[in-house]
Order: structure tokens, then C-alpha cells, then sequence
């Protein structure tokens, strides 16, 4: 009795392991859901960041062609008709063309002395001349002599290109703002070079015809844009824009998943104004740059000094394309698996023993089922 | 005996436990050795992808260079000879310089009214001239009038600069295609910010006379090219590119291993057309701008307008340095220990465990053979 | 007896076991504190490398504005005074702008023949002139013939624009050495798509009168530079610059931390040589083209040639931003624990089964204590 009791408890202890291990073939069963969960989830985020995917930026080429005529009424000048050659002419960048909108024009400027432009305080004595003197508002060097500018100011006298420039604020309405119904052609051609994929924006299918008559602001592919559409589709108005110039960006995004028809690479344009808008507080608002056209007249060079005010239109080329790549899938399944490994190994090794040592208790309970019968006997 | 039983029972289970946890070192002693190949795996992999390296992305400037004098037959004004003012002048630009090869030339022009260029239908009456109407392909604004364009053909008046540009097709073949034999010098200076690392493709053990003499097209790290060499490496030909322009990218690749020695990094020079090949279905195939040229005869503005067909090389400069950074390879383990950490942590208490275990069982089935003789002896 | 020997064996059995479980939870507290440890190094890189943040890169716009009037003396011209239209003109490119600082100058050059300029070997005979040929360094096509150039010299006679530029060294001290009292003003837009974030150099504090006086050299936020200030910062010296010509880096960074006050979101300007500098050893040192201006005279086309050198400043603008983000903090958050997730389940199911075999071990050892005296008893 005594050593049944013994006996018992024996066999107490031993059923009691077999729970437990039973007990942790459950919580193994428990992880393996849990381990089923994390690895579905990776594989969710895998798909949904195309971690399956090479990815390569795009390289791209960009030309532009800006058609027009305008005329304009040049002050002193009578009207004249402006085409592409008058008003971006040299202007060509690689990403970005330009367009004249508003001229301020000084004609028949000589090597010379002549007063230069009263400022704020138009009382000028020769104290205020000095030899030599110029700043950022000079139109050339003075030559320290105070001198007549009109019937109601005196302004120091200066060497340089004369008369000097004297109109400081742009033509209200612009010159050129009827360039808000110029055209420009943007011809955008991508390269993704780790798939050696070649696109451009002009696609297979727009025939000659369809370019002559689309235009952006109906045909979201058409490479043809009115100036004045790009403009209010960044937010602005042309005329009042055309007065001190600007810069619009044009932002073409090629967002490309090559392992889809490769039809669906297309462009998507997208239109923002860059630089600040016309404020008073600015100085130097807009955009505007001097330029001149030299001519020599009885052996004397003059020029014709050009500050020109206009848009700049900056192109601006973004993307990338995604494309299947076994060794990218691969390298991503083996740097994910390098930080699961020793955890899979672990687990390999606990499941492995607790299934072996719940395999065991179940033999060794079989056992002392066998031998309990054996102390019955006894 | 029942006691005996009882105690080889005890025996039996504690000899198992024994087993069980040698078998669990071994296990451990496998682990170590799979724990071994990760680690092995993962420092290949740091290895192969230059872990321990730093990266830094090219800073770079280029300027290039265009020589060369040309022999062009001008339609109606005989030869003359262009050379690097006439045909590239001032369309500098930073990672690019162009090459007019063809050119449409309408001299004299005046502001005036004259009929315009008949198009495909080219009986016009003046219903179809609209006052104040402009297109696209218009070369001024209509006036409204219907006039005699020639013999045949009658068209729209049109207010501009008068003659409007007749010629459509540029010449074949080009008037420059001797641009073919043009070289560029190509100087690019590249710096890796973060390693202070300046290098130029014009190497140090380049020579003045070696520059004198050396073409891409023998010498790989020669920095002087000929146009038509360039435009041949990109796979087209030059004369027929040269009828209506193009664009054409020189890629200059610098891979540097900063760890090596510092002479391998070199440039990598390659070429490849990046617009569209000249097609028929296309609306303006090539490039092509307009610019003038202006004079003023006897008081009235005049200027020569220029179609000018030319080839745009795009200079694109890719590249990035790598060097050995102690603190990048402790970011790396750093950042690989993260993870292994709990798992390592996780280990280390597993292996003690069970080799405290394995040693306690070895004590514990030493005590237990001390206690068979002593059961033994009852 | 002999079931007491057994019982205790049974009890210092069981105790072993419980001393063994108690020992697993205390390193099971051992491990806790490891995982805080490491969380919190974890928190730590994370805080340190703002990964709570989402990161956008700087998306700009630049426009330059140089000014400044400059006397010159031309060889054989008497003084003149340039201003911002001579020496930058058309030189406009959307992020670089171009300063003359020095001329050959070449008048009156015709289309017609005569003698090239004699290079390092001045006796030339007929024999070495071969028409059609022409190099690098001719100035036009050689006819065969050979003819006198001065009294020492006979040279192969050349057609193209003639007289051929003469002169091969740029005039010392530089013509426009004066230019290094030019200003320029910098505008730059720049914006974070991601977060609708723009900005510009010039701030909203910055009033016009600040913008008249203010200098770079005083004030490291001031948008106007003097271009002698520049080059000087980027450690060169003008004057000796200015005679070849060069390239001069002006870096803005905005790296900019949204979460922080917007108005610590402020450029930091730099200045570097980008090109190599000035050396005999070098083909064509500096930076220097040719242009030309055209004229018509008596019918004839006529063309004054310029070979400037001068200073191209390139602004690069570098600049990233960062803004907490929750979807971010999410998504780090997120792929450490889909590392960890494994090693914390097998941590939870470790630490779970511990306790609760200690626990058990506890409630073993009480039953055991029941137990004893229930063999006491017997």
C-alpha cells in the first residue's frame, strides 16, 4: 500500500508531465499560427512595396518648342509682329524654354556721358557725385559731375551706355500678353536603363493629325500646351503674370510597373508656379533679364538694350519603374530569412523537442501504463 | 523489490532525462554550427555589397569644348566658312553644348504684310482668310485678305516679318555634315563630398602634346571627341542625323572604390541618341530652333532668320564613391545585432540552460548511481 | 524506511526542480532587463536618425541676377563701360549664370583667305600646306598655298573669317577685373512636395530696404553677393581667376526639420572651385568661348569676334526636409517587430511556460510538502 501510494504519485507526476508537454504541443500549434500570421504579413507588405521589384529612376530628354505671333505695341515704336525667333530666340536651356512677355526698350544707347535716372531723393548736388562711384542701380560710372536730368531734377552725370534706361516699372498691360495663346511642344523621351526601356510622351498611337489639333487642356496626353493653360493651371493668371514675369515648373511623373502592360507607363503633368508671386515688399519681383542687339552706325556702335520680362518654363522630369526581378526576390527573402534564421532555427529546435519530448511522454506514459499493471500485479 | 522496481523506474526516468539532454547539447552543438553559417552568410553578404563602405553621390561640373571649321554651300550665297562662334556661339549651356549641322536661311526680312506659305489645300479664297487669325504653323497674323502667292497658288495675307520662311524640308543632305569631323574637349571635374575627394577625366599623366593628338576613338580615357565618332558609338549616323538634329547623351560613369588605390577610379565614357529617330509620322521629328539675326538698313530693322537643325549633346555625369567607414561597419552590425540580439540573448539562456542542465543531470545521475548501491545496500 | 529513503529522494528531487525553475525565472528577470536595454538602444537610433520622420528631397527654383558696370580698356578701343546686358546677356541658364572677365577681341572679321597663325614651328613651305586640311587649332580651311604672315613667318593660307584671331593668351591683368565688385542677387524657391512645404532665401523679414544694403560677406543670410566675396570664400583669388576663367560652385543647403519651429529652416550658402585650376600643364585652362556679334557693311557680312573668359557660377541646391509622421513611426515601428515578432512570441510562449512550470513547481513542491507528511504518517 504503501508503495502503491508511492506508485501513485509516481504515476501522478508522470501523467502531470505528459499534460504539460500535451500542453505545449498546444502552444507550439498556438506559435505556428502566430508564425503562419507574421509570415503572410510580410508577404502582404512584400507585395504592396513591390519588394519583388528592381527599381531603376528614370533618365530623360527633354526639347521644347514654343509656337506663336503676337503683336505688340512697342512704345514710340508702332506695332509689331513677334514670332519665336524674336521672343526666345538664344533662350534655349535643356529643361527649360523662355518666353518674352514684356519689354521695356531703350533704342540707340552710345558709349557716352548723359545723366543718370533720379531716384527717391531727386535733389542732387555735386557733393553727392563722386568719381568713380557705382552701386547696384547705377546705369554706369560717375564721372562727379552733377547735371540736368529734366526741367525739375539734377542727377549726377555718368559714363556708360547712353541715354541710360529710365523707365523702371514694366508696361501695364504687358506687351506680349497675348503670348498667353502661344503653344509649346514638349517632347519628353525616358529611358529606365536598368530595363533598357525606352518611352516618350509622344505615344505610338498620336498621328500627325492628332497632334496638329489636341491640346493638353482637353486630351490629358497631348504634348501640346497653350502657355495661358499651363499658367492658370498653376494657380495664376497670365496677364497679371506676364507684367513682371515668373517661372512655372512643369513637372512630368513617370510612374512606371513594367510588369504590367507597359501601355499604362504613362506621363502625368502637373503644373506649379516656382517663384514667389508678385509683392511689393520683393525687390526685383518676377523675373526679367537685359540682353541687347549691337549694330554699328557711321563706324559707332550702338545697341538696343532689350529688359526683357517673361516666364521661364522650368521642365522637370521625375519617375521610376519597377520591373520583376528573381534576384531582387531573392535577395529580399534572404535578408528577411538572415534575420529569421536563428529564430526559425530555435523554433526548428523547441518544436523539434517538445514534439520529441511529447512523442516520448506519450511512450513513457504508455510504459507506465505498462508497468503500473506490472506494480497491480505485484 | 517493489522498492528495487521502484527505484529502477526512477533510474529508467532519470538515465532518460539524462539523454534527453545530451541529445539537447548535441542539438546545441548543431545550432552553433548552423549560427555559425548565418553569421558566415551575412558577413558575405556585408562584403559583396560593401557594407562597411560609405557611399557619397558625384558632385560634378563640365565644360566642353566644340573645334572645328566647316566648308557650307549656303543655298543663293555661295560657300562659307562656319567655325565655333557661327555654329554654337551663345547657346552655352551647363551639362550640354549643341552643334548646328543644317540650316534653313531667310534673309531680309521686314515687318510688313505678305502672303503666307500655301498649305496642303492650297486654294484659298478670302472666306478662309479670317482677320486676326493665327495658328500653329502661321507665320503671322491674317490680315484677311486673299492674295496671289504664285503662279498657282493664292493664299492668305498675313502681317509679319516679311518674306515669311518658305522652305518646309530642311536641305539633304546638311549643309554642315562635315560637322562629322568637329572634336569636343569634354573637361569634367567630379568631387565626393563626404571623403573631400577631387578627380578630373583629364588624368594627371595627361600631357599637353598627348591632348594635342589623342581621339576617344583609340584611347578610352582620351577626353577629346570627334562629333562623329560620338554620334556612331550612339548607333546612328551622322550625316543622316545631321539633315534634321537630334539629341545625343554622353554618359560619363565614376565608380569609385576609394579603398583601392584611387587610380582605378576612373571615367566610364558612354553614348546613345536619347530622342526619337527621325520618322515621317512624327510632328517635328529632330531639333530645330529659330534665332535672328538683326541689322537695321537705312532706319528700318531687318534680320535674317535662322532654322537651324543641329545635334544637342547632353553631357550626364552618374557616379558614386565608396569607402571603408569604421562608424558605417558599426552601424551595420549595430543595426544587424538589433536584431539578432534577443535572439542571441534568447540563445545564450537556452545553450546555459541546457548545458546547466546537462551538467546537473550528470551530477544528478552520478548522485543517482551513488544511490543505487545505497538502495542496494538496504 | 526504505520509502522514506525514497520519498526524500523524491522530495530533493522535486526541490532540485523547483530551485531549478526558480533559477529560470530570475533569468528570465536577467533577460527583461536585456530587452529593455535593448528597446531602449533601439528608441535611441531611432530618435537619432529620425526615422519617426517621413524625409522629402528639396525640390528648387533659381534665378540670378548680376549687376554691376564695369570700365573696360580695349586694345586699340579706347575705355568703355560694360554693363549686366555685355557681359551676361544671353547667358542665361535656368541654374548657373555666366560673368565676362576678360576678352580677345577680333574686328571686322570677313569671309575671305589669309595667312594662319604661326604655330611653335614658324618655317612653313608649301610642301606642309595641304587644301582642305585643317585641325583642332586652325581658324579655317587651308587652300595649299603658302604665304608671308609677317616679316619673320610665312604660315599656310587659310579660308574663313578673316584677319584669323591673332592672339592666344588672354590679356594680364584681366580686362574686367573690375567685375569683382559685381553683385548678384539669388532667388531661390525651394519646395517639399511631400509636405506642401515652400520656402525661399529671401525671408519674410527681409525688408527692401535690408535687401539695398545687406551683403553675404556681413550677413550669412543675405541673398546678395559680391562676386569677389565668392570666389574669394571658395579660396581663390579674383584677379588671377578672372584672366582665364573658371567655375565656382555656390551650394545652398536647406536641411530642414519640419517638426521643429519652420523658421530654423534656413539656407546655409557655399562656395568652391569646381573646375581645376589655372596650370601650364593643362590644355585650355579656365573656361572660355567664342561668340560673335554681326553686322552687315556695304552689303557684306562682317562679324566681330569674341573669345571671352569669364566665370560661370553653378548654384546647386541641396536640401532635404523631415516631419513626424505617423504612418511612419508606424511603419519602423512595424518592421523591427515583424523581426522581433517571432523572437517575442517564442519569448512570451518561454517566459509563459517558465512561470508556469514555476508555478506548478510550486504547487508541486506544496503538494510534495502535503505529501511528506503524509508519509511521516505512514
Amino acid at each position: 500500500q504503501r508503495n502503491l501510494v508511492g506508485s501513485c504519485k509516481m504515476v501522478a507526476l508522470c501523467s502531470y508531465e505528459t499534460t504539460k508537454l500535451r500542453d505545449a504541443i498546444m502552444l507550439t500549434c498556438g506559435l505556428t499560427a502566430k508564425i503562419s500570421v507574421v509570415v503572410f504579413v510580410v508577404s502582404l507588405v512584400m507585395l504592396w512595396n513591390r519588394k519583388y521589384q528592381q527599381f531603376d529612376q528614370v533618365v530623360s530628354s527633354v526639347t521644347a518648342k514654343v509656337k506663336g505671333v503676337a503683336h505688340m505695341q512697342l512704345p514710340g515704336e508702332g506695332a509689331v509682329i513677334w514670332d519665336e525667333a524674336d521672343y526666345s530666340g538664344f533662350l534655349q536651356d535643356k529643361n527649360s524654354f523662355f518666353v518674352v512677355t514684356n519689354i521695356i526698350m531703350t533704342k540707340n544707347q552710345k558709349q557716352g556721358r548723359c545723366p543718370e535716372v533720379p531716384r527717391h531723393h531727386s535733389d542732387v548736388s555735386s557733393r553727392d557725385c563722386e568719381r568713380g562711384a557705382w552701386d547696384q542701380r547705377s546705369h554706369g560710372i560717375q564721372t562727379g559731375s552733377c547735371v540736368k536730368f529734366d526741367a525739375l531734377a539734377r542727377t549726377c552725370e555718368v559714363v556708360g551706355w547712353c541715354p541710360v534706361e529710365a523707365k523702371n516699372k514694366p508696361p501695364r498691360p504687358a506687351l506680349l500678353a497675348s503670348a498667353e495663346k502661344f503653344t509649346v511642344l514638349i517632347k519628353n523621351n525616358i529611358r529606365f536603363p536598368a530595363f533598357n526601356f525606352i518611352r516618350r510622351n509622344i505615344l505610338p498611337e498620336m498621328t500627325e493629325s492628332y497632334l496638329r489639333k489636341c491640346q493638353h487642356a482637353n486630351d490629358s496626353l497631348c504634348p501640346i500646351f497653350m502657355l495661358g493653360d499651363v499658367v492658370n493651371r498653376a494657380g495664376e493668371n497670365f496677364s497679371t503674370m506676364a507684367v513682371e514675369g515668373g517661372v512655372i515648373g512643369i513637372q512630368i511623373k513617370w510612374d512606371c510597373d513594367l510588369d504590367h502592360l507597359t501601355r499604362r507607363c504613362l506621363p502625368a503633368y502637373s503644373f506649379r508656379r516656382l517663384d514667389q508671386k508678385e509683392s511689393n515688399k520683393t525687390l526685383s519681383p518676377g523675373f526679367n533679364f537685359r540682353f541687347a542687339k549691337y549694330k554699328t552706325v557711321d563706324g559707332v556702335e550702338e545697341r538696343t538694350l532689350y529688359k526683357a520680362f517673361g516666364i521661364r518654363f522650368d521642365i522637370m522630369v521625375f519617375g521610376q519603374a519597377g520591373k520583376f526581378s528573381f534576384i531582387q526576390l531573392i535577395i529580399y527573402i534572404g535578408s528577411t530569412l538572415s534575420y529569421y534564421a536563428l529564430t526559425t532555427v530555435l523554433l526548428d529546435w523547441l518544436i523539434g523537442t517538445s514534439c520529441y519530448a511529447a512523442e516520448e511522454g506519450q511512450n513513457y506514459s504508455q510504459r507506465k501504463v505498462e508497468s503500473i499493471p506490472d506494480k497491480k500485479e505485484v
